[in-house]
């Protein structure tokens, strides 16, 4: 793909999991080194996370439209923003473009977007049947891509989206850097061997992404 | 153990790193239905993370001293608040009435507070020079505990930190149910034997906590 430098725009709104933002985030902040910037992106100057913790934006929601790659955490309001057409309205995504991937009930968000469309999608189990209901075909299984587009279930599944976006930008090289670098000691082999299984399959691009605006 | 309903410190500094503070928190925030809480404790009202990501503190750093739990976190500013007498005098710690677990470089500050001793430790391998350097023997594992006080190496070795504080405080199953929620979609039962295989050898307690003022 042709953008080397990747833009990140992490979705993440009030009553955000902490975990799927901030694990994705950090992870992708493994490239920083290389140019790479994952960013806190909110709808409003300060958000609330799920346990009351309160972060300040690092970008406003609509940066969505202008980054490489958007990361759409999920939260425990995510139904709400799903069925707000104001919010949805500032969530502009160009999947020719841009590599989008959403975390568990992100995938919810994705769906109402209309950028799943009738391809099977992952998501946790507490959103599943609300997915299911937006008339998704969830599977059972961690982490899947169609071209552009990822989703992934599970909080801690969010290392495989960081892994996928990674691969995808800038090589699987580096992505089993960045997840040999967060491993546990002593496990980091085994980790990034799983983190790279999962993604492996879903690196083939049938084309391209168009050139970035940042490159 | 005795205290059936744990306040949590989750230590968190300038620098600091995401992954540490928030895995940890947001895991031992799934026993919140229990009335468990933890808290980001930090020295100022905000703090900002090695990415930028800048946090408003839910407790300040003097709550250390009456959690019945506390998590020190990591950063990349760790070796200079290691060198600050007035800030490590702010931490005050008793592992005879908490359980207290560290994580990466928060090894080190645990090492300059006296609560490692002569027993090994557990530290990234970013970090583990300076832990070597302050006299403490680091082993090549993700997790080891004794007694009373754990430490973790590697950023998401902080699952196991959170595991083994639940374990602790409130048994086996609900650390398993736990690290269960936040696991990947179809890789539950892996993750969950992992992490439970992993602190299982550190459960033993020679002696209960002494009773908390929470409870």
């Amino acid at each position: 793909m042709l953008c080397s430098i990747m833009q990140i725009a992490v979705l993440t709104f009030d009553g955000f999991n902490e975990l799927d933002s901030f694990v994705a985030s950090a992870i992708l902040n493994r490239m920083r080194a290389r140019g790479w910037m994952a960013h806190i992106t909110a709808p409003s100057a300060t958000v609330t996370s799920m346990n009351g913790v309160v972060v300040q934006r690092q970008k406003p929601l609509e940066f969505a439209a202008d980054a490489d790659a958007v990361v759409i955490g999920s939260g425990i309001h995510t139904r709400e923003i799903a069925a707000d057409p104001a919010m949805l309205a500032r969530i502009r995504l160009d999947p020719a473009r841009q590599l989008i991937a959403a975390q568990c009930s992100g995938t919810l968000l994705l769906a109402k977007l209309g950028l799943i469309g009738a391809l099977p999608a992952c998501t946790d189990l507490t959103t599943k049947p609300w997915v299911v209901e937006a008339g998704i075909d969830v599977i059972d299984a961690p982490f899947v891509a169609h071209g552009n587009v990822a989703t992934a279930g599970g909080c801690l599944a969010s290392t495989y989206l960081a892994a996928w976006l990674i691969a995808r930008g800038s090589g699987i090289e580096d992505a089993a850097a960045a997840i040999r670098y967060v491993a546990p000691v002593g496990e980091k082999q085994a980790w990034t061997d799983r983190a790279i299984e999962v993604v492996r399959p879903f690196l083939a691009t049938p084309e391209p992404l168009l050139e970035s605006g940042h490159n």
